[in-house]
């Protein structure tokens, strides 16, 4: 388009926005006014898209990082033949797939966005599956705002994309000035942003956002810099073209207050319609299959479930082609390291940057990669909005979380995952592991892959007897009961480290006379209420025992299984309930009574 | 001490570190002798500070943000005369103080350090109090390792301190080239590392890390720096002074190989001691307080509990002047905006970086302040590793969220809090709050202030009927039977919006002949365990209702409440299952099935 259509374009994409957010009565008309220009041009001269075919290999990736400026983001659709007027206006209402910040739900979006920052990580992970996965030409374009650029999670991905050269990448910066409650930090100092992103190593082109040739030619610019990225830093104004609202505070958020009168100011209604550049043709890379031969291990010995989850990994990606690690500098310790030795090409350093790495990962799987991420547990809390975001971007990702609990030992409690099991249980839709032993870790792993929404699996880092054979089967939502009478008098159920405590515990208890039953709980989501039923039914009794807070984990997900008017037993949870310190971790789970002693003496008193 | 005597230090230092981690079996002796000498000249020549008494106001501060540099950490207060050598080598042990990553357990350390990337953080909270609410000399001086650089928090840190011109903040970046797992990203590129920093607004020296003469004429460069924070980017390395180890991967983490070899080559062993400069004879700050007038709401108005939130916030700032407010630019929002015009000087805009923002909170609170932090209730889990560790730095701090649940509407899953319960319940020590109203939310959030521990509540975007007086109590760890008879067949538990809908429920429930008994259970953590019981053995069944997802919210802590062997009953828990998209308020309530006809229904079915 030439620049006089696309001014009109930028027009036609205030009115929509302004229409959009006036029909639903909320939504964000200003935020979406700052950008139209800059959007306009990207959609008519410099974006490679096929609508009609979304998942096209060859597609360029648009990413709204500012979220809540989905009125553009669905002004440009219209403008692209992809969304109706008529469905424009369904904007924000019940059944409508334009949401308030957009979502998968439409096949053009690739990731849920909203909660500021997220946007440009993932499309770092979006480029560098470019760059070193699919080895495709596509170009990655995120649209920033300016508020979010005071979010770590930005710089972090500004590092991994400056560092790794990702000259596929564009970070358009809206700098309006304003954010939700007034000024923001650096408000029109485009120079501010530019030394800081110039510092990690991008190239960076100040524009007049408003200024339609300046603009053209900044995309131009971006696309023909090598071996950088670019971020196009450009000086705009909130509400653009509404002198009522145009560059004032107060304005976020919120329907334009006279949108008739805002419409007229623009221009009135236009019906421009955009043809897209089509992506070039292209092919989905090949990723190849072989038979996935798993790691066994023998029963009776000794092993580290995150030795067998690093060994695992390494086979799955010699069966699976689309399996790809990432790592937050940790891979010695989470074992991660053992696929980067078989699978170089597959393998992603992120340092120590937890969101990051969580973001690119599901930047990845909107390709049809299949991530691993791997991290202590207790980091993974780091990365809490990126995976509740994720679960929200319909996105499929295993997360591995090792040295869970104050069975670590020395440490102490900086670095014990003691929180989350409630963290990855409360995400919508996931899957949360958490094995006793090698073999069934090597079939937990393997089971992730196939496994929609979020997977967790939690690992421990010391050795744990190898109690099952590596033929064993581990159903998601199944559990193995692992001694078990006629007589039993009090069920103990356990998952990871307490499962060979109970199992010591259960050893004591057949002493004092006390049959008991034990159940590796090693599927906490979804845990089998089956089982669970049965246990309360048969004993009456029964004890969890877990390394972690009583809070959302093992014992919250025992008690769950006896809601809904079934039978309830008498319970005793046992839990890490102090703060831990530095020891052993035989004297930690002595400490925290979470020990086979512990676990013993409740089910005494429990069924005394 | 002269630069002979520093160096000595310096390899007392080194000595002391391997030492302990020898004494352990574990420890990080090598990442601590790469700084020892920084630290030996810090100690030295720079630091003001009374081991005698650390609460001193006008103590400097000094954080490890590499915590697990701890031995050298414990080697300086044994040089300082704070820690015997015995102690010394009680690393890492049962009950011993000096544990694996250092804790406020240590009467020297303001804050738990070990998840990297916070310390820096923390230290800009604590450079923040000193500037603007203690008025005091006192510096503030981080170590912090590489590899941690890469955390986005780090550089919220460096944006925050570089805008706010904190000159009484210093740096120290111990850059020794090796990470955990191999080379950091940028090596021994110091340039890299302060073009960054620089960017940010930051002044920079870079130094040779082991050139006692360099390091100390830093340190006082630092010292005479006005209106701008400074960091001291020193190349150092990893292990020195003991060739085995030096600058050689593989030794992250252990104890060295020959610790009696080690210890020889270092020079044996020592017994400097370092006469620390007395801090200035200063006074703790005045912080007046007055008689607390909170708001008042009229019963059978409506008002949303965002805005008793903000009164309440406003006057309890009048009453107490160690109240302080932070804030994630979403002031306008939560309503802490109201706190602002009141006391401005007491108000700290974060812009959007919920991690500086409790990170700083936890530092003013070391100061004795009384942060108050808010957010969305979403975006807290941007910040829960550092509400984790706030937990294991035995802080205290007042944390609202805000925009909780599909009540929110039309603004879609991305701004919902449905995960913040579980997040905040499995925190060590927190207490959780959910007001369902403007009066009981004022009164929460006074009680707040005295709370030890993390304290969150929980807030609601939209109006709520007020159905207490103002001078109803609402204790921690209570609740609120809002209606019962004898002849109850089924209890309803339910929280902040829920409790209006329950109320709704009962009333039809009664229109079918079933009374119910409605429970405010407005404090989840602790819960009313004694009403929650009494509850089950009169009416044997119990619905719970939340706006939160299924796992670790009010249903969980309900449950817990019948475990322990006490009476259990028969148990519906309603929650939100699916994921939500865009509608009004009352539409998400009834597509989530936590409207009054669900609850009706889930109850008919239970008592059936």
């Amino acid at each position: 388009m030439d620049h006089r259509q696309l001014r009109e374009l930028g027009q036609q994409l205030r009115v929509d926005a302004v229409r959009a957010a006036d029909a639903a009565g909320s939504g964000h008309p200003t935020s979406s006014m700052s950008a139209a220009d800059l959007m306009a041009v990207l959609l008519a001269n410099h974006l490679h898209y096929s609508f009609d075919r979304p998942e096209h290999p060859g597609n360029d990736h648009l990413i709204f990082s500012k979220g809540h400026a989905s009125p553009l983001l669905y002004a440009l659709f219209k403008a692209a033949g992809a969304v109706p007027d008529g469905e424009l206006l369904s904007f924000r209402k019940l059944g409508s797939r334009l949401e308030g910040h957009p979502t998968p739900r439409l096949p053009w979006v690739d990731v849920a966005t909203g909660s500021l920052g997220q946007g440009l990580p993932v499309g770092v992970g979006l480029a560098l599956a470019g760059k070193r996965l699919d080895r495709l030409p596509y170009r990655v374009w995120v649209l920033l705002g300016d508020s979010e650029l005071a979010e770590g999670s930005v710089w972090e991905a500004f590092e991994q994309a400056g560092h790794d050269r990702l000259d596929n990448l564009t970070a358009v910066l809206d700098i309006n000035r304003l954010g939700q409650r007034g000024p923001t930090r650096h408000e029109w100092d485009l120079d501010a942003y530019s030394r800081r992103v110039q510092a990690f190593g991008w190239h960076t082109v100040e524009v007049d956002g408003h200024d339609i040739a300046a603009v053209d030619q900044a995309f131009a610019e971006a696309r023909s810099t090598a071996l950088r990225p670019t971020a196009i830093i450009a000086r705009t104004k909130k509400g653009r073209g509404v002198a009522a609202v145009e560059d004032r505070e107060g304005f976020h958020g919120k329907p334009l207050p006279d949108a008739a009168g805002a419409i007229e100011e623009l221009g009135g209604l236009r019906d421009l319609h955009v043809e897209v550049h089509a992506p070039p043709e292209v092919h989905e890379p090949e990723r190849p299959t072989a038979a996935l031969r798993l790691p066994r291990y023998d029963v009776g010995g000794k092993a580290a479930t995150r030795d067998a989850y690093g060994r695992a990994l390494a086979a799955l990606g010699t069966a699976r082609g689309d399996v790809v690690v990432l790592d937050g500098e940790v891979g010695d310790s989470t074992r991660a390291q053992l696929f980067a030795e078989d699978h170089p090409d597959r393998y992603f350093e992120c340092y120590i940057a937890e969101q990051q790495m969580v973001a690119a990962a599901v930047g990845m799987q909107a390709r049809g990669w299949v991530p691993y991420v791997a991290t202590f547990a207790a980091f993974l809390t780091r990365a809490h909005d990126f995976l509740r975001m994720a679960s929200v971007s319909r996105a499929r990702l295993a997360v591995a979380g090792s040295h869970a609990g104050v069975s670590i030992g020395e440490d102490g409690p900086s670095q014990m995952g003691l929180e989350d099991l409630a963290m990855l249980r409360s995400i919508h839709g996931s899957t949360v592991l958490y094995p006793c032993d090698a073999n069934q870790t090597v079939h937990l792993v393997a089971a992730l892959a196939d496994c929609p929404g979020i997977g967790y699996l939690r690992t421990t880092r010391g050795k744990t007897p190898v109690i099952y054979g590596p033929a064993e089967r581990f159903p998601i939502g199944g559990s193995k009961v692992l001694r078990s009478s006629d007589e039993d008098r009090v069920t103990l159920v356990a998952a990871g480290v307490t499962v060979h405590e109970a199992l010591a515990a259960a050893g004591r208890l057949a002493e004092d006379g006390i049959p008991a039953r034990v159940v590796d709980l090693y599927s906490l989501k979804p845990a089998d209420t089956a089982t669970l039923r049965a246990a309360a039914e048969d004993t009456g009794c029964v004890v969890t025992v877990e390394d972690h807070h009583p809070e959302g984990g093992l014992g919250d997900a025992v008690a769950e299984a006896y809601a809904d008017g079934g039978p309830v037993p008498r319970l005793t949870r046992l839990a890490v309930r102090t703060q831990p310190g530095s020891s052993t971790p035989e004297q930690q789970l002595h400490a925290a009574e979470i020990d086979a002693a512990a676990i013993a003496s409740a089910a005494r008193e429990l069924v005394a």
